[in-house]
């Protein structure tokens, strides 16, 4: 009864990873009864016998080319901005300066919004509009409000952002321009999170919230199937992810899995790893008690938005992926990101944003103390440019007279 | 004794196309005796025999999968971020209000640095590191500052970066992280470029200048590669670009020519379409008045600060690009821009910069004017990203006190 699916696309159902109970795929859903975020299953068997890697060959660069294992039934509902297949690029001279010489940055500035959230919002939002939806509210610390305002545009739906006053200002203007109601707040991402929860009562809105739709993470997994296609089938030893609500990791995490089951790959999986700032660490904590769930991280502070959140719906599935692959999760300080940001820049040209530059410095301390080990294959994951993050040093530029004369 | 190549790339000699004067491509130069910029030559007879588009197929998704027609010999000279291969998008919606049904953007902001500044900078650095160079200078209105920064970082190499005191500010910290030297003007990018020209003179600097040394055109020309490539090898009708200096027309000219005498495509090339502000419009100028060069633009001014360049030494190559394919050359203003660029975000989701806008309003001005036809395939380049372009509007958004009561 739940077994709908098409050539298109192999989906089968939802299901919750919690209580396991089952919903259908062809209306709209949000959380389970029991509070867990939905997960979006394919019928793996079949499509294990009618696909494989070699068809992958003449498909279009963008995240769209994983179809099969995509939500989206009819092609004519893709939200496009020409999503995906971004660079995986070695970083030769920071991993010989960390002594990784593995070591790989898979950068996705290259990205509609400048955010790896285009991913999620693509995904989200044509399978939203797949489902009839025409308009959405979320919470977001910034990249994801622009990403989803601007996917909305191009779908032709309403969308309402609520972001904390403090989030990154040019973000603003990406969900101004696209024409979304954008409301601020006064507090953390988890005060827009409470606003937003209680419009979607009120007004009945559909809630676009991480996790709290099935489909974002959908978009998120794309992550996982370009790294292992771009690295020719060949899984790498340890994937390191920035972690906010935990739907990159959850993501990644789940397209290894569903790659294994199809038999597209082999062996142990990588190690995951999730980096968060030690001034919102609720995951790290959680880890390191050996807990299978977070706290609400309180008085929480980082410069690195998009992992400032204090807790997450989807904190067990992070840990299950942490613990199902022997990974980990570290916490470093703002000034370890500013450094780890600046040696990044300088040794390899990447402009990367702070919660990229964190999973760089968290592979360092890994690797200092010996947790990733010289010869491994190590991919840190840049979730976003640098360009919406302005810093102080332009204010302490030489600045020249060109009717004067030349003083350098 | 010119004829120097090997089979990775088909790189002949340098040619003089004003004096038809050759130069080898073996060791640096810059402009011509007589002052022209310097064109690269390919082997393009040889070519035409050993390369058919089939072998694209398994390539990377980057620029240098057209390394045949690049100017770089050797591959591990070559400075890669990924850069290239951005997507070519349906306009569906703007095309329909526009009445060109047949609208494709060229979206150059999925580019490292945010900008198509990364093309030139990519193909210009790795020559120019294979020929030994370790440190240049260059004058910027922004973009192409930091992207040329981020690449010399990532290929070991010091530059030198003179911008104008009021280009965009976040380009600024791309040159600074990349551990470049800044330098700021009271002034235009006239003064820049006069001041780098000093330093040149006085200290034996490699003068990275657009058109003063032929590589940059290589790298942009690969966006004229990609365009028909995406479009099967279908020649499209039109082709809008924003032009400062005019290398990205040159280039994209330039690429043209060669798919046409290696075979590759056929019939009447696209109409070019050189696209500027009223407040900077030179070739605007030189174009009505069927010039074949143009005078320095007094006074000028416009927030399109990509295409704010009074004079170029390329005008003469851009005029020739234009009359040749039977194009236009227009300006828009400011006014113009900013409605377009709300115009396209809103309907289309891309956030656009400025000069992508000026040739999307110049899109529109051709089509109701009837110099574009309404069945005519016409691609706009949009050169870069608006996360560099910090909007006023910001500071009219509603803040809300999460203890107070939801008042929406």
């Amino acid at each position: 009864m739940f077994m709908v699916r098409d050539n298109y696309s192999y989906l089968s159902h939802l299901e919750c990873p919690k209580c396991e109970l089952i919903y259908h795929s062809t209306e709209v859903q949000q959380v389970c009864s029991c509070g867990s975020p939905l997960l979006a299953r394919y019928d793996l068997e079949s499509l294990s016998k009618d696909w494989d890697p070699s068809s992958l060959k003449d498909r279009e660069k963008n995240l769209w080319r994983y179809h099969e294992l995509l939500p989206v039934r009819q092609p004519q509902h893709i939200v496009c901005l020409g999503e995906g297949m971004t660079p995986l690029l070695r970083m030769p001279s920071l991993g010989m300066d960390m002594s990784i010489p593995k070591l790989y940055m898979k950068d996705e500035s290259l990205m509609p919004s400048g955010s790896f959230k285009a991913r999620g919002a693509a995904v989200g939002i044509s399978k939203a509009k797949e489902l009839g939806v025409h308009r959405f509210i979320i919470p977001s610390n910034g990249s994801a409000g622009a990403a989803w305002s601007l996917y909305a545009a191009r779908g032709g739906m309403s969308s309402s952002i609520v972001m904390p006053v403090h989030a990154p200002r040019i973000t603003r203007d990406g969900c101004i321009a696209a024409g979304a109601e954008l409301l601020l707040v006064k507090g953390s991402i988890s005060d827009a999170g409470r606003m937003v929860a209680e419009k979607v009562k009120r007004e009945g809105l559909y809630d676009a919230t991480a996790l709290k739709e099935p489909y974002r993470i959908e978009g998120k997994k794309t992550m996982g199937f370009e790294i292992i296609e771009q690295m020719d089938f060949e899984v790498p030893d340890v994937i390191l992810y920035p972690t906010g609500t935990g739907a990159g990791l959850i993501g990644i995490h789940k397209a290894l899995q569903e790659l294994q089951e199809i038999g597209w790959i082999s062996g142990p999986l990588p190690r995951l790893v999730a980096v968060q700032s030690k001034g919102c660490a609720p995951i790290v904590k959680a880890w390191e008690d050996q807990q299978t769930k977070s706290m609400f991280w309180e008085q929480s502070s980082t410069e690195a938005h998009d992992i400032h959140v204090p807790k997450t719906i989807g904190d067990f599935l992070v840990l299950d992926a942490i613990y199902q692959t022997g990974g980990a999760a570290i916490s470093v300080t703002d000034e370890e990101i500013s450094a780890e940001q600046e040696q990044v820049t300088r040794m390899e040209g990447s402009f990367l944003c702070p919660e990229g530059a964190a999973t760089f410095a968290a592979a360092r301390i890994l690797r200092s103390n010996g947790w990733i080990e010289e010869e491994e294959k190590v991919v840190v994951l840049n979730t976003g440019s640098g360009l919406k993050y302005p810093r102080i040093s332009s204010n302490e530029v030489t600045l020249l007279d060109p009717e004067e004369a030349w003083t350098s």
